[in-house]
C-alpha cells in the first residue's frame, strides 16, 4: 500500500509499504478514506522528537472497514468509522475511568503511558496517511458513522482528533455557560476550542494569535480576535473583561510559543494565561510540552522546566488541567452533534489533497504559509 | 483589650489596644477564647511580607458572641462560634458559588480577590489573638457549634483553617477511597491532609518531611511516614507504589521549602509532586506561593516565578488546583465529624497557653523547636 | 401603591395597598418595571391553594432600586435588578451550597423549606404585581443588570423563574451536548427547557405538547414538536431515537397533566417520561406537584400519592430530580448569555400590558387561550 | 462439573452439568473457590421470575483463572479474580461511560439492557455456584487480586456485588463527609450501604430494620440501630435529626418490603424515605423494583406501580437514584481498601459452606433463620 513515510527532519515521501493487515482477533482493518495532517505531525516533520525514520504518520483518520478479527463483534464490514488518535485497549485502570489518553497496555513503556498511530514515543502503531491502517481493539476504538458518513468526512474526520482537543481544552477549563473565556492560539485547535467554547454558550470567546487568517477565522465563528503582536495581549483581555480577567482560558499553541519578535518561549502563553484569567479561574492545557527538548535554546527548556508566574497562580487560586485528549470521552457526543447539523467543524479544512501531493502539503504547512489551516488527504475514495 | 500585636520583623508584644466593636449592622462581636498560631502568622512574623506593624495577628479564632449587629437574625448571643479564617460577604459572584476564599466585596484592593482577619494584604481586619474579634457578615461567617464547644475547643478551633485547609487540598487533589495519596510537608497543615486522606478512606497515605517528631504524628494516625532526609522521597513513593506513582498529591510546604541541606528551592516540593504523582494524578496545593518575594535569594523567586518541570507535567497529564481554602465550603461538614466523635483534629496541638505567653510561643514556633507542632492560646476562659 | 390583590377563586382586582418599604437594615426597595403572570399565579387563582386573599400575587419582578437599607452594600440606588422568585438568606446551611431554593431562614413554617414573593405556603412576602416590592437581603437577592437593561426588560424578567426553571430542568436532566432530551409540556417553563437544552447543544430536541400554538414556537427555536393528541408521545420518541428513547427528559406540566381527552392525571407526564427515557437515562421535574390536593378528583391524588411506573424506572436505572429551581445559582450565567447577545427569551411573550389590565390578562391566560402564552406587566416605565 | 440448578420453586439440587469453558477468543475460565448466595437468588428460588429451571445460580464469585482465550492481554493462568456481577462488553455507548450496569451488547433483549452471570431476565450467562466459570470479555470483567487474595477470599467476594452495591447506594445518595444518612434495609446490602457510608466518614448512620441479629451486626459497625416493629422509624429519624430528616437515605429493602404485621407494601420503604429525608436530600435505591410482578396481592403492584408520596418528595426537592450496580466503577477502589486492611466486608458472613449443602442453606436463608445474614460456598478450594 501507499503510505506518507518519515525520511529524516523535513523529509517524507509517498512509499509503498507493507500492507497494514489484521493481527490479532480484536483488530479491525479499515481503508483510510479521509486523514489530516495535524500540528503534532509537524514536530516529527522537523526532526525534533524521536520518532523513527520509516515510520508512517496520521494519527487522524477516518475510513472504511473491509474486515474484522474473529473477537469483534460491535463493528461491521462496509462501516464507515473514525478512530481516535489515541490507541487504547479499554479494559486498564485508566481507559476504564474514560482516561484512554492515558491508556496503561497499548504503551510499551512501562514508564509512559498512552499510545496513538504514527506518535513518536506512543508505541509501534502505523500512522493512517496510508491506504490501510490496522486498528487494535476495534470495538472499543472504531467510532461508527452513519449513513452522512461519506458526505460530511471533512466533518467527521475532526472528530480523531483537533475537535475534541479543543473540546478537552474548554472541558479542564470548566466552561460553563455564559462564561467569558480567552483562548491562546488560533491554529486548528485553538480554532476548535473557540467552537467548542461557542457550542457550550459561552459569553463571550476571546481567542488570541498573530496570524490575520486564523484570527478572521476565529471571526467566523463569532469570537473575539486579539492579535498579540499588535498590543499586549493580557491587557486586551483585561480591557474587555472589566479588568477582572476571563472567566476560563485555553492553552492551544505549546512548547514552541513564539513571541511578537518571533522567539519561542515555551512560558509565554501559559504566563499570559495567568495574567489574563481571573482569580478561581480555570486553565486548560492542550498545547504541547515536552519532559526533554534538547533541540531548546534555553537551558531550563532543554530540561522541560518553565519558569512559570506560580507565585501569582497560586495567590489567584487558579487550576489547571493539562495533556492530551480522551478522545473517546467526547466523540460520541460530538458526531451527534454533527449528525444532528448542529456543528461542522470543517470550517477550519484549507486544503484537501491526494495522499501523493503530501510533500508539499507538509511544507506548506510546516512553513505556515498562509491560508495553510488545516489539510484534509483522501488516500482512498 | 490585650491583643498580640507587630512591632517589627520577629517582634511582637502583648499591648492594650482599642476594644473591636459592631461597627456595621451586620456584624458580630466575638469574645475569643481560643486562637491559634499558624504558620502563615509566621511568614508576617519574619517580616517577609507587607504587614503593617500594630496590627494584631490571628485568623484561627473561636470564641462566644456577647453582642449582635441590628440586621444579624441566626447567631445569637451567648452561643459559640467558629470563625473561617477568610472574612467574606456571601453575595458577591465568587461567595454565591462557594468560593469565599476570593471574595470580591471585603477585598479592598479591585486587583485581589479574598479578605482574613490579621493578615497581609487581606484587607484591614484585625486578628482574633485578642480578648475580642469583630466578624463581619456575622450571620454568614460564624459557623455555630453546640453544647460540646466549650469542651472541645482545640477540636473545634481548627475548622478555621487548617483542618478545612488540608481537607481542600485532598477536594483538589480529587482523593478518592482506595486512592493512594502522597503529602509533601507534615507541618500542621500536611497533618490535616492526611487525617483528610485517612478520613475519605484513602488506601494509603504516605507524608514527606524531615522533622521526626513530625513524621511520628503522621505516623500516629496511619500515614506512611517518609523521611527526606534520608533518601529520594520520589523514589520512596515510586517504590510503593509499584513504580507507577501516587493517584494525588498535595502540596503543604509552599514557597519556603527546604531541601535536605536547608536551602530554600521553592519549586522543589512541586517537582517532587509532578514526579511522584502518577500519569493523570491530581495534585492540590495549598501550601503559599507569593507573586513577589523581594526577600528571596534567587532572581526567579523573587519575581514570583518558578522553574517547574511543566513538561513532565504535561506529559503525564496531570490536574493541579491551588490557592486559599474557601473554609465555608467544608467547616459544616467538619464540624459534624467533630460533634459526631469521628475526627479529632487537635491531635496536632503540642502546646496550649495564655495570650501573654505569645511572644515566648512566637519565637519557638518560628525555630520550629522540637516538639513545637500548633499553639493554642487561651485570651478569655 | 396599585397592587393585584388575590380576592378569591378566579377573582383578582387592581387595588390600592400600603407602600412597600424598607423593613430591616438589609432591605432593598425596588420600583417594579416589569413582572410577568406565570403559571404557579393560576394555581392560585384558581383558588387551589392555601394562597390568602388580600395577599399580592407576583414572583417575577424586575425594576428600578429606589431606597436601600443602612446594611446594604453592593446594590446601588438607580440600578436595575431582576429578583429571583425565591426569597432566601445567602447564610443558611442550604443557602450556602447555593440551594436558595429551599432556604431555611425566610421560610416560618420550621417544617417548610423555601420562601417566594406572592405564594401560597411560602412565607408572607408580597408580590411585585404591584409599584413598590421590598426585597429581603438585597444584596444577596438582587442580581444586577448592565446599560441594556431597560431595553431588553422582556428578556432579563425572564431571569426571575422561568428561564432558570427551564434551564434547572436541564441541569437535573444531565443534558450534556449531543444528547437526545425530551420536554413534556410546552408552556413558557417547557419552552424555556428546549430553549436551555438548545443552547447547551443539545443534538435533538423534542417537545410534547396538545397546543399548536406551542408547538410552533417550540418549533420556531430548532426543536421537534410532538402533538400528543394525535399519537402516543412515547412511542414517537422511541420511534425518533432508534427504539431506545431519549438520554435526558423534563416535566414541565406538573401535577395538572391533562389527557389528550382533558381528564386531569398526575401521573401521566411522569410514566410517560420514564418509558421514554433511556436506560440509565436521567429526568428533571420542574412541573409542581404537591403534598395535598384536597380539590383532586382521585383519592390518591387528593393525599399527594402518584401511582408511578416505578418498577419500570428502577428496572432501567433511572436517576430523577425534583423541586423549584435555585434561580440564584444560573441566573448571573444566563444574564451574560442574554447581555452578549446569545439568548433571547423573550420570544415566549406573547402580550406587554399595563398593570390595571391584570383580571381580563389571567381570565385569558387561565382559559389557555389560543395566543395567550406568557404575559408581561409594566406597572412603572 | 457440579453446579446448584433451578428445579422449580423452592428447589434446587446439586447436579452435575457439561464444564464451562472457552467460547470466545475473549473468554476466561475460572474455577471457582469461593460464591456466595445473594437476596437476588432468593427472588429466583421462591419462583417469583422468569428463572427457567435448569439454570446454574450464582452472581457472586471469585476464583482461579485456568484457561485463557487468544484475545487475553491482562488476565493471566493462575491469578485469583474477582467478577462484577454484571456481565458487560467494556465498549458499549453505557459501558464506556462506566455503565457497565447497563451493558447493551451481553443483554439479548434489545429492549433490556444489562447483563449477570445466573439472573433471570440478563441473559444467557451460566452462574458461579460451580466449579467453573466462563467469564466473557476477560480482561474486561476480571479484577485481579494480589497475594492476599486466597486468605481473604470473605472479603474480596464481596466485591462481585454487595459491597459495590450498598456503596453505590450511598454514591447515589450523595454521601457526604458529616452528612446524617438513613438506610431501610439490615440485610447484607443495607449492611454495606452503611459500612459504605461509615468509610465515607458520614456522621451518623441510622439503620431500619426489625431483625434483631441485623441491627446488632449495623451496631457493631457503628451505626445506630432503628427497629421499625417498635416504633415509627420516620418519626425516630426525625428525632435524631433535629426534626429535619436526614441528609441521604438509602433503600435496600425492594419491593418485597414488609410492615411491621408481616404484610408486603412494595412502596412502604420509598414512602418512608421520602418522609425521613430532609429538602434537597437524595435518595439511592438498590432494592429491587421490578416493571411486573403477577404474583403480587395488589393491582397496582401487579403492573409495576407503586403510590408514592411523589407530591412530598417534590415539594422537598428530593433527587433519586436507582437501579443495579456498576461494579467496575467501585471495585478497584474497593479491592485497594480491603488490601490496605481499611476494609473488612466479610463480616456480614454468617456461614461458610461447601457446594453440596446449597440446598439447605437456601433454604434456611430463605426463610430468614435467625443468624442466617450471608451464606459463602467453596466449590474449589
Amino acid at each position: 500500500m501507499k503510505a506518507v513515510v518519515y525520511k529524516g527532519p523535513r523529509s517524507i515521501a509517498v512509499d509503498q509499504v507493507d500492507d497494514a493487515k489484521i493481527e490479532h482477533p480484536c483488530d479491525v482493518l479499515v481503508r483510510i478514506t479521509t486523514t489530516n495532517i495535524c500540528g503534532s505531525d509537524l514536530h516529527m516533520y522537523e526532526g525534533r522528537t524521536s520518532f523513527e525514520t520509516g515510520r508512517v504518520f496520521g494519527h487522524e483518520n477516518l475510513g472504511q472497514v473491509i474486515e474484522v478479527g474473529p473477537a469483534v463483534s460491535k463493528v461491521k464490514v462496509g462501516e464507515y468509522v473514525v478512530l481516535p488518535f489515541n490507541v487504547a485497549c479499554g479494559f486498564c485502570k485508566n481507559c476504564e475511568r474514560q482516561l484512554s489518553n492515558y491508556c496503561l497496555t497499548m504503551q510499551p513503556n512501562p514508564k509512559f503511558a498512552g499510545a496513538a498511530y504514527g506518535f513518536a514515543d506512543m508505541g509501534p502503531y502505523q500512522g493512517g496517511q496510508a491506504e490501510l491502517l490496522r486498528v487494535p481493539y476495534g470495538d472499543y476504538n472504531c467510532l461508527r458513522l452513519g449513513e452522512d458518513a461519506a458526505e460530511k468526512q471533512t466533518d467527521y474526520v475532526m472528530l480523531a482528533d483537533i475537535f475534541p482537543t479543543g473540546w478537552h481544552a474548554t472541558e479542564m477549563a470548566e466552561v460553563y455557560p455564559g462564561d467569558s473565556v480567552v483562548i491562546y492560539g488560533a491554529g486548528p485547535v485553538g480554532l476548535m476550542a473557540a467552537y467548542s467554547a461557542t457550542l457550550k454558550s459561552a459569553g463571550r470567546v476571546m481567542v488570541v494569535d498573530r496570524h490575520p487568517d486564523r484570527l478572521k477565522l476565529a471571526e467566523s465563528i463569532g469570537a473575539i480576535p486579539i492579535d498579540y503582536s499588535q498590543a499586549d495581549p493580557v491587557q486586551q483581555v483585561l480591557d474587555l473583561t472589566m479588568g477582572l480577567g476571563a472567566d476560563a482560558g485555553c492553552e492551544c499553541v505549546g512548547y514552541q510559543a513564539h513571541d511578537p519578535s518571533g522567539e519561542e518561549h515555551g512560558e509565554m502563553t501559559l504566563n499570559n494565561l495567568i495574567a489574563s484569567v481571573r482569580f478561581t479561574g480555570r486553565i486548560g492545557v492542550v498545547g504541547v510540552y515536552v519532559p526533554q527538548d534538547p533541540g531548546a535554546k534555553d537551558e531550563l527548556a532543554k530540561q522541560g522546566k518553565f519558569p512559570l508566574d506560580y507565585g501569582l497562580m497560586w495567590f489567584k487560586g487558579q487550576k489547571m488541567g493539562t495533556g492530551q485528549c480522551p478522545v473517546k470521552k467526547y466523540n460520541r457526543a460530538l458526531r451527534d452533534l454533527v449528525a444532528a447539523g448542529k456543528a461542522k467543524p470543517s470550517f477550519v479544512v484549507s486544503h484537501e489533497i491526494a495522499l501523493d501531493e503530501a510533500p508539499t502539503a507538509y511544507e506548506n504547512f510546516d512553513k505556515r504559509e498562509d491560508g495553510w489551516t488545516k489539510v484534509a488527504m483522501h488516500p482512498s475514495t
